[in-house]
């Protein structure tokens, strides 16, 4: 398999995912410096222009819920989702579309604000709310959703390196991580896991 | 089980997938006139503030994705969505997936922009080009994502009621549906299941 990333994308999660189920796979980095995520010979694995894009022996998977459920299926040993206790699964699904839905879209109004407007006046204005969204999503996370010890509960699952990929945005996008102490405890037993860690090398790719 | 819908939501989708499914269950309205999702008794079911919520016996499952696959898996006679197979069901997770972050995003420029901005001016920037997302949205769904006959081959699964709930929002977001031909085929062929039309009832308790 081929896995289509950007340093400080939202591919990072996919990567853990990968590292955490022990697959073979290669990393292919995507230069969104040169857009090459828009390059005619990208459109042609994604044509959204986005990462990740995983290239399987069957056909090309996008989208991070898809390609983690995917990946803790094909590697059913590593255990990386209920897959098989329906309601259990759901919440790992739920999680997974808050992350992709509602949380990585408050924080790409910050960089990815001319998606939804021209206007350079209101570009402005949706970078400076993200700091309020972003908080807001993670008060909802820390008090709500997050189980502990990992984010579905007891068992590590693949919504932990999409929390974790996500949660490393909160610097950046102007919230301190340490306002949440379930998140930012769980950002820390996230570094020390070797999985994560070898993710983490291609993040030094920029 | 209970689905706590709104009539002219995302949760239609859910309504069809359980109607398609067969399973019993009971709609339950949730009147955003009176802003009824953002009540303390409704805060209780989805802290979120947002529909659908579906209860089971095991707990309350919130997000589109999550109910759809929960949905179908309960009810594998059904045939709604292809969990045995991962490479398919990854294709139908990446579908629902970009319905929910991309193409339901870009609708919500349009009523809810101030989830990402305070200026007056910018939501009016905001709405401005919510006709083009949607069209860039759909084109890529006509070109590349839908496979037809229905939206993932040969099989009817729970993307069809998402896409078809979808669709419906183009007229509204000033995008003629006529310029995708499969996809309006598509919407022309959901009207005639009977499952769908018992679901579209509960769009009449506007």
């Amino acid at each position: 398999m081929i896995l289509y990333y950007a340093p400080l994308s939202v591919a990072i999660a996919s990567l853990i995912a990968l590292e955490e189920a022990g697959v073979d796979y290669e990393a292919c980095k995507v230069d969104f410096k040169t857009t090459e995520q828009r390059s005619a010979d990208y459109l042609k694995i994604n044509p959204k222009g986005r990462v990740p894009a995983l290239v399987t022996e069957q056909g090309i998977i996008t989208e991070t819920p898809a390609i983690l459920t995917y990946i803790a299926q094909i590697q059913p040993t590593a255990n990386l989702a209920p897959i098989a206790d329906p309601f259990a699964f759901a919440q790992l699904q739920a999680f997974n579309s808050y992350l992709c839905a509602t949380v990585h879209v408050a924080h790409a109004h910050k960089l990815r604000g001319s998606r939804w407007v021209d206007d350079p006046a209101a570009i402005e204005a949706m970078q400076k709310k993200v700091p309020q969204t972003m908080q807001e999503c993670f008060s909802l996370i820390e008090a709500e959703l997050f189980q502990g010890p990992w984010a579905m509960g007891q068992q590590y699952t693949v919504a932990d390196g999409y929390l974790f990929t996500v949660s490393e945005w909160l610097e950046g996008d102007g919230v301190d991580i340490t306002r949440f102490p379930q998140v930012a405890d769980h950002n820390h037993r996230m570094r020390q896991r070797p999985a994560v860690q070898r993710a983490l090398q291609y993040r030094q790719s920029v």
